[in-house]
């Protein structure tokens, strides 16, 4: 909607797989997503601009090929992948489905580029995850290494946390490889976790909403304390709280992706920004909720709870950020006044929240 | 064969998907390849030893899950992989079904053990072509870093050939990880090429041997090159020929699965041993073949070809070897003597040559 908005000529794909895997484990985004050729033609009617629909699967070789035939894309942003590291966690066959899911769709998007629009540029969406929490700084995706006297630039070696961050290390690789025999294009979107709700677009209508999770498996930590508080319940963390992480708000989210698309790399590079504006501990992030909560007369209890992931809950977190800046990225840092407007706006859905999506089932230890 | 003869109690699990490729592409190995429940009652008749023969496919999750419920293997030698660069090169098609293929066995391999056999021992065929040729040493999976004055032990970053190099470095990613957080027990190893054709064991019968392919896609270089002189043509070797890669006699790579099956690694240790025994470039190669050739009065001229793969053709290369060697490796380097008996065998079975199916058309760059 926003680049549709700013001028650009906007196609969607989607097979709807996120329904299917939402309804399996029986979860729904707090307000309701209507479909989206409904929220096309609510745009449509809002604004006068048309996008237009691909419905279909990535990971199905002809639907993607066709797409990128028939409309001939100067830039394709990828967020078409299995997006939760619990859901990836489930077991064997969703480990198998995240990672088939994610590596065969990107190599698709990969072969159709080659084929049809070799000089386009891709925009992929990638995550901090994949480098997991190294003892030495997280440089955006290359790193200059000199080893036994010698030098080299290589990939920043990754270690991340589940299946799910797992297939997006594949992915780099795999696009690393593509720009550099086929000589793509690619820019890798190292994101870290997104909270907030609204953009300027989501306010035109109010069937324009963005799908926001607060269960276990697709809601994210900032927005699952959200709804705890929201809904009187105690805000809990996974383990001491510790784990440091890089935070944006979703308003920057879409700035860095357009950001990259006016700024796309050279021809056969490879480029990775890491995508974040503030390093956060959880447990900084439970007491910031806590105490905006309290500002609007909640009282919210933080209660730690046994880690269902197995990960370093203290640790050197120290993730550079020079590229997006240097293109002239201007962060919304989380404040005590978006905290309340998300209170706010989960307290007019509270009729939808489920409270038992929220405690962790997914054990990284126990699913097989 | 050789652990069997050994004292092993040993299992066979084959889904025979590479007899369909080598006719989807039209090409076979040099002598036939009798059915394998023949071979097994070859075996068992020579020597008195039994293997089990388990059919199937690794991908299909409940066909493996329910082979390691039964037969609850110590240690599990993971062979079971699309081998070939080429093939994967071969378009959209054929590398997403390398990856998929490779990746989502080996997952189903890991979750079988992590549910059956949790303390067994996974010897994972990896590849040396997982690094690429990085203009440092190649240490042996791991790397001691130190960056900004701090330290830390990191996967040996990759930058691998080809969609079914990737493959591998995909599997060693999720390898890692599944050491990390369900404390499996995990030797890759990558493994340079393989030469040669007989082992004691193949020549205890000759239905007992092995799989030798000399075509651009199944073939690696010094087979294709034997068959070449054997067959009179010229020995062509891709580029400049200066391509270096790690090399190993067959013998040697049964040698080296077995130092490393004796000796396992902790519970939780994700181990990668570089299993080759010698370096050499592709014209060397070529050199030795045409030398060796000549000894037994067949002339082979060489003649360098395009090279239909994008790489260095001249480049550094010194991988690490100690891992191994510590272990007790012995290794049978390679000799003239060596090249002429491979010579000799493949006169033996002249009348299968092939010789349309030598000469490279899988191109890296031409196929999408």
């Amino acid at each position: 909607m926003y680049l549709s908005r700013g001028g650009y000529e906007v196609a969607v794909l989607d097979g709807f797989q996120k329904r299917r895997w939402e309804a399996q484990i029986g979860v729904q985004p707090l307000a309701p997503i209507h479909p989206l050729q409904e929220r096309v033609r609510i745009w449509k009617r809002e604004t006068g601009k048309n996008i237009r629909v691909f419905v279909g699967d990535l990971a199905h070789e002809r639907f993607t090929a066709r797409v990128f035939e028939q409309w001939k894309p100067d830039a394709i942003i990828h967020y078409g992948e299995q997006p939760s590291a619990p859901f990836s966690m489930m077991g064997n066959e969703k480990a198998v489905e995240t990672q088939v899911n994610n590596v065969a769709g990107n190599l698709n998007v990969l072969f159709a580029m080659k084929r049809s629009v070799p000089t386009a540029h891709l925009i992929k969406l990638g995550t901090m995850g994949e480098y997991g929490t190294p003892n030495i700084d997280i440089e955006e995706g290359w790193l200059d290494i000199e080893h036994k006297g010698r030098k080299d630039r290589v990939l920043m070696p990754k270690k991340p946390g589940s299946f799910y961050h797992l297939s997006k290390v594949h992915d780099s690789h795999n696009c690393e490889f593509v720009c550099r025999v086929w000589n793509l294009r690619i820019t890798d979107l190292n994101q870290g976790v997104v909270y907030g709700i609204e953009t300027d677009e989501t306010q035109i209508h109010e069937e324009l909403n963005t799908s926001f999770h607060y269960d276990e498996v697709f809601g994210t930590a900032l927005n699952r304390f959200c709804v705890q508080a929201a809904a009187g319940l105690p805000i809990t963390p996974y383990g001491s709280g510790g784990q440091k992480r890089g935070f944006l708000n979703i308003r920057d989210t879409i700035q860095c992706v357009e950001l990259a698309l006016s700024n796309p790399p050279l021809s056969g590079e490879f480029r990775v920004f890491n995508q974040f504006t503030e390093v956060f501990s959880i447990r900084e992030l439970a007491s910031t909720v806590a105490a905006a909560a309290k500002e609007i007369g909640v009282t919210a209890k933080v209660e730690h709870i046994i880690n269902p992931r197995i990960e370093e809950e203290e640790h050197y977190y120290n993730p550079v950020l020079t590229h997006l800046p240097s293109l002239g990225l201007k962060p919304h840092k989380l404040s005590d006044t978006l905290v309340k407007s998300m209170l706010s706006y989960i307290k007019r859905h509270s009729d939808r929240i489920d409270p038992d999506t929220i405690a962790p089932r997914v054990k990284w230890e126990g699913y097989v």
